[in-house]
């Protein structure tokens, strides 16, 4: 016998977890289309070199790359993508002149990430990413953070909270410091301030002679920097507070108009200001953004991290074309979200993916129960047929385990008299003899009864 | 600079393609679950043991496989998945005790296979399969020939037939044939007639001295065995024209009742007849069929090959758990079917996922853009705000290409009016200043004029 176990850091994705995680996916795919994003999709394995070309992934990443070889391929030359956000490169620079500017697409699939396996963390997991590409607007920016209002408003979470900053508030702010040159450093150590706390950025700010990134701040240094990162999030006022300090720079100057004008057309899109915040300690990791950031996090359950992130970009693509191409999206990751809203309570009991069950009555006629579950569903009312004519008993509990709501019975009087019983699964009161030609009406209504138990 | 390629015999999907793609399968997620098909998913990644042991695969999908290391992995430990009937296997041995039986499951996703590139045929596929487990009804065999006649009608197929055949009629013809012993070599050249015709079955079939599956059978015997596959296909009257000279054999006795059930259930579902026939020389490779055996054909397009195949199964995780699941399923090939009813020209023009484009008026105001957009996907009708306010003329380019139907302009003089012009972008006529309060009703009137363009 093989142990039929799978492999570690991986995962079954049982039905209870599936069926709520259809229904989001399917939330974000009518969120995504509905502001015109087109779906498209890449191969999971792509050519090594698109992968870890320089820039394309950050170390940790590329350590973390599974390789993949065929009887006959050349090792070395395949692996699994990580994230949607290179593969978008390479199709963007790849198809770019049939499909013209702005594109706007959406994707979600599985990436492969070689981590240590951790309670929460998996090798394998779904990203949904939605970008905006070859547009410098700012309407493409407060776009984004619309659609993951919408999205995650769709998909049943109650309060939520968009972090917003701009880097060019931070370049600026760094500017003015005298550190233009350590920016991206700085900002990956003010990255971990939600992790390491402020202690922790503080000495990685100040290095010291054997730090390789070569921050070496001045405690002065270090602590003003931090001080602007931590002067608080909020509405536009905050905005207003570092205007005067930051004013005369004129990247800080720019941040803080595009924002401004975020905020107005987040306005316009009637987003609550409730929904969103500004902060200025907000940095994110990667290197390659350049403008307003987006960090996401459930109200009262932070500490799950952000559930969706993203940014603008100044150019996407320069591994693969010559072409500028600047532009800006974000990623929800579904599977953190899923797991946050499970612990949450908010996903409803695990379901059947047909309420009503048919059951087989054993003497009984298999011909009618599949005529009136093919009636059924013409009608839009998902009908499962149990297969085997066992004792009726064993296939109500089926039906409850299952989560069936209501099941239809026709024994052999109720054949002869073209009648059938209706069971509540839940509360095992039994309506008799309904006649066959009132089954759509009558379990429509006892569906509609239980409000929205049609599937 | 990179070459953005993709890997030789993989391939991006894009939006023309993923459009139709994704109302397919949302055709079928939602045929599948309203007959109680319970949606799964399993890892890309398995364990090699668990796809190579024996029997899991055939020996030339063996030879396509995709090895996955990862960085201080052991090489050979890990896979991608060929099929989904190997995971569902190893998910089925390892989950049955908490799920129970019948357990009815469907699972959607790429598999990968290292098959030498070939116009329209891709080293990673998208299969969708559904099966129902523990069960050895024959209710569950019709219902399979149900959800496939379900799916293609709801995926817009306008006309296919599902091919039925059993196997222990097969079977039973061989053992009187005195074949019993070489009964699965038979099969598999048999299953070839449509390939490599009669006169290449009647030669694998000789076999001769160096034939290493030993079938070597006489000319009269390879003869009779092609009649009686060749011997026409139809509805119920094939099986009482084989009857006497079959009837004797408890096989083949029971082969042809379990048929004759099958299409007495398909006929209380509904399925017309001119949708499924018979066919006695279908034997389906696969060794692990046991039972009724389905293959499916688009009319008129049966050079694509079958579209959706499958059977019944005796022992469907023997690799893995003692418990015996026997159960009954069929695959679905998306991509074949797409590939199909592109080349038959019924899938549609690539069509944008917004019918609404919203310009971006040079000089006006892009809130009042963000607002009418999300007042129109309030109302359900997908709108897209143009981010750049260039030239009006290239935003409705832009719209046309994409395919959108009608775009909404604001210029300043309609802006300070509270009006807005609504242009269609086919035929080019633009009524004129409609005020805001009607925009709703005027858009989805204009829509529903079209028929049916709202998303």
């Amino acid at each position: 016998m093989i142990d039929p176990r799978v492999a570690s850091g991986l995962r079954d994705v049982p039905p209870s977890v599936m069926i709520p995680r259809e229904r989001m996916l399917a939330a974000f795919r009518q969120t995504f289309a509905s502001f015109g994003f087109l779906p498209i999709e890449t191969p999971h394995i792509e050519r090594m070199e698109v992968l870890t070309g320089k820039g394309a992934g950050s170390v940790e990443v590329l350590r973390q790359i599974f390789e993949v070889t065929n009887k006959g391929g050349t090792p070395g030359e395949l692996a699994l993508r990580f994230d949607l956000t290179v593969p978008l490169a390479r199709f963007v620079a790849k198809h770019v002149e049939e499909l013209g500017v702005p594109f706007k697409r959406f994707a979600i699939g599985s990436v492969f990430r070689g981590e240590r396996p951790a309670r929460g963390r998996f090798r394998e997991f779904v990203q949904c990413d939605f970008d905006t590409v070859g547009t410098e607007s700012r309407l493409a920016d407060a776009e984004t953070a619309q659609v993951i209002h919408a999205a995650l408003t769709a998909a049943g979470v109650p309060a939520f909270t968009i972090a917003l900053n701009h880097r060019k508030i931070l370049d600026g702010m760094l500017e003015l410091e005298g550190l233009a040159d350590r920016s991206a450093v700085v900002l990956r150590s003010l990255d971990k301030l939600g992790k390491i706390g402020r202690e922790g950025v503080m000495k990685e700010l100040a290095g010291g002679e054997g730090d390789p990134d070569g921050r070496g701040l001045s405690t002065d240094q270090a602590s003003r920097v931090l001080d602007f990162a931590e002067q608080g999030k909020g509405g536009v006022e905050v905005l207003g507070r570092v205007e005067s300090a930051l004013g005369s720079n004129a990247k800080a100057h720019q941040g803080i108009a595009d924002l401004r004008a975020v905020l107005d057309l987040l306005d316009a899109a009637g987003v609550p200001e409730s929904r969103h915040q500004i902060d200025l300690g907000l940095a994110r990791g990667l290197d390659y953004y350049t403008g307003v950031v987006f960090e996401t996090t459930v109200d009262g359950w932070e500490r799950f991290g952000s559930v969706s992130s993203g940014g603008r970009y100044d150019n996407l693509a320069s591994l693969f074309t010559a072409r500028k191409l600047p532009g800006v999206g974000a990623s929800i990751g579904l599977d953190r979200l899923l797991a946050l809203m499970e612990e949450a309570g908010w996903l409803g009991a695990a379901t059947a993916t047909a309420p009503v069950l048919v059951a087989n009555f054993p003497g009984g006629d298999p011909a009618t129960a599949v005529r009136l579950a093919t009636r059924l569903r013409k009608a839009g009312l998902g009908a499962e047929v149990f297969p085997d004519a066992i004792q009726v008993g064993k296939q109500l509990g089926y039906g409850s385990t299952r989560g069936h709501k209501f099941a239809v019975i026709v024994g052999p009087e109720e054949q002869g008299r073209e009648v059938f019983n209706l069971r509540d699964l839940a509360t095992r009161q039994e309506r008799k003899a309904i006649p066959w030609a009132d089954l759509e009406t009558v379990v429509a209504a006892a569906l509609a009864s239980l409000g929205g138990g049609a599937q």
